[in-house]
């Protein structure tokens, strides 16, 4: 397999755009957008053609760059700004960026603005790769602990937190890396995670890595805790409230639970823009409803689709960030 | 929508039969399916044509009132009811039917087998029904302390343990039919059940019923009951251990888990042919593996599909059954 980026820039065509890799035709077909206008790419966020927190906030900078090829103003800053906010609300990564490309930009002249989006855009997507290396760095040696008792690990996540949600590495998955880059060959449960069906990415990065990988449908994650089959949990995070509870994709609450009883670590591995203290807890996390049709069902049965759910902080053994690791009591330390 | 049968008997045609109607192509398509040998019944109860605990039990009773048309034999006999208990190693009914068949059979002279066998097989199929209704009685009794609170409920269920998972009136679903019958208008939210979608069903029985219902993803049962928008689960159970253990479809475990974390009361309801007093515990229940392909995913990723998982008994609320309610640490009195 190739190794495609998630995101690239392209300055080739008559207008500058972003290349990104559609998450949607993964792992089927593997098919690169060209992305040149804010409403391309408020589309891509919002049909999920480019997912996972992380990405979307530095593909939403990105698009701030492309929107300001027409015009530079205040007024349209702050329009594409809003646009691009409105495509999905629960990640705080996506609000974060764009609120960090809108001041920095406020803060020059007209005339300037317009590189400088380029160059910020830049600055966030390079970031968010230096980030993820870092969490790759203090989750391995946090796993090392783990290892040290049993040698290769059996590890589950949930959802997809790997390259794919980020510029790259990934945020759950660096670890991961890092340890198959260490000589380790881990094992990882990966969760179908419907009703979008992300385990199917995160098996198709794995097997891009040499990760060794099963997938198994959500429901099967609580069998194989209780059966003592795995030896940590690790996912990402979309928003991380200040008491510490854990807003991830949906299903996210139920493996802490199983993980909880049988007794091993719940670890949530994210770059601190994906921490709001702004936001007391898990209650005041948007909980983003999306549409019916994701469950794929051809009926005229009424359905409801939350995409995340709230994993209370007691549930998290610890966060993972660049800045180390923390019980999640003590994330105002990253404040 | 007409109201089909799970399973008749048809004596129409030059060798008798069962029909039964085809899961598989619920809620797509209506169609039964006339099974005439032990073969056939055999297959419709691996491939899943037929299922739910207590009508793949009976269904196998029919199986064995077919293969006796061949030949009568001790021998035979014998045969036919290994076949048929091979088809599905988790739910204990079956090998109740097929034990209480063979045991009943191999008393009588081999003349009168033949019409022993079907006239043993339907009263297991009026058991079967007389035993749900009850069940839909006692835990209607059990609701109307939880409705006296709150009105109508919220429910939420597992897999579908409804009437065509029974002969009729299904298991977890018999209470609620009752209470609709009684006037009241419950909400039930029904979980896809990943990976053979049995939540299709029971919303396809559901909506027969006049019952209120809505889909959701497995991952989302969770979110809900943390939102406290749930006021009692209720599942039905393919074996129940000596302790109280559970063993029910996949994901039946996670719900508990939740459920629990959420304070609100969690059934099992099941006759009393579900009770294994000779399983001491979850761990002894055998749980079935079935194929990869039931994922339904097109790649060469490692699959892994365990069809049922444990429900510890300390997470049982309690046991409702055609004698009653029990917690599960007292389900010796129905031995």
């Amino acid at each position: 397999m190739a190794r495609w980026p998630t995101l690239t820039e392209d300055h080739t065509g008559a207008r500058p755009a972003v290349c990104i890799l559609d998450q949607t035709c993964l792992p089927a077909e593997v098919i690169m957008r060209r992305l040149d206008s804010v409403d391309a790419v408020a589309t891509a966020i919002a049909t999920m053609q480019v997912r996972g927190a992380p990405l979307i906030g530095v593909t939403a900078a990105y698009g701030v760059a492309l929107g300001l090829q027409d015009d530079t103003s205040d007024e349209w800053l702050a329009q594409i700004c809003a646009q691009l906010a409105a495509t999905r609300p629960t990640a705080v990564n996506l609000q974060w960026a764009l609120r960090r490309m809108q001041t920095m930009l406020q803060k020059s002249v007209l005339a300037g603005r317009r590189s400088l989006a380029w160059q910020q855009a830049r600055a966030l997507a390079e970031e968010d790769r230096a980030a993820n290396a870092a969490i790759g760095e203090h989750g391995a040696e946090l796993l090392a602990r783990l290892s040290a008792r049993s040698g290769n690990l059996q590890l589950m996540t949930h959802c997809n937190a790997g390259r794919l949600a980020t510029v790259d590495h990934g945020t759950a998955l660096a670890p991961v890396y890092a340890r198959r880059r260490n000589g380790h060959d881990d094992h990882v449960w990966v969760s179908e995670t419907r009703p979008r069906n992300q385990g199917l990415l995160t098996a198709w990065e794995l097997a891009d890595a040499g990760v060794r990988h099963t997938l198994i449908a959500d429901n099967a994650a609580g069998l194989l805790l209780r059966q003592q089959r795995v030896d940590a949990v690790i996912v990402g995070a979309d928003r991380i409230a200040a008491n510490g509870d854990v807003a991830n994709k949906v299903g996210t609450y139920l493996k802490a639970l199983a993980t909880r009883a049988a007794g091993v670590p719940f670890y949530v591995a994210a770059p601190c823009s994906t921490l709001d203290f702004a936001c007391p807890d898990g209650d005041a996390i948007p909980i983003e409803l999306r549409a019916a049709d994701e469950l794929g069902v051809a009926s005229p049965t009424p359905m409801y689709n939350p995409a995340f759910d709230i994993t209370p902080a007691e549930l998290v053994t610890a966060v993972i960030s660049e800045r180390g690791v923390a019980a999640p009591a003590q994330l105002s330390q990253w404040r």
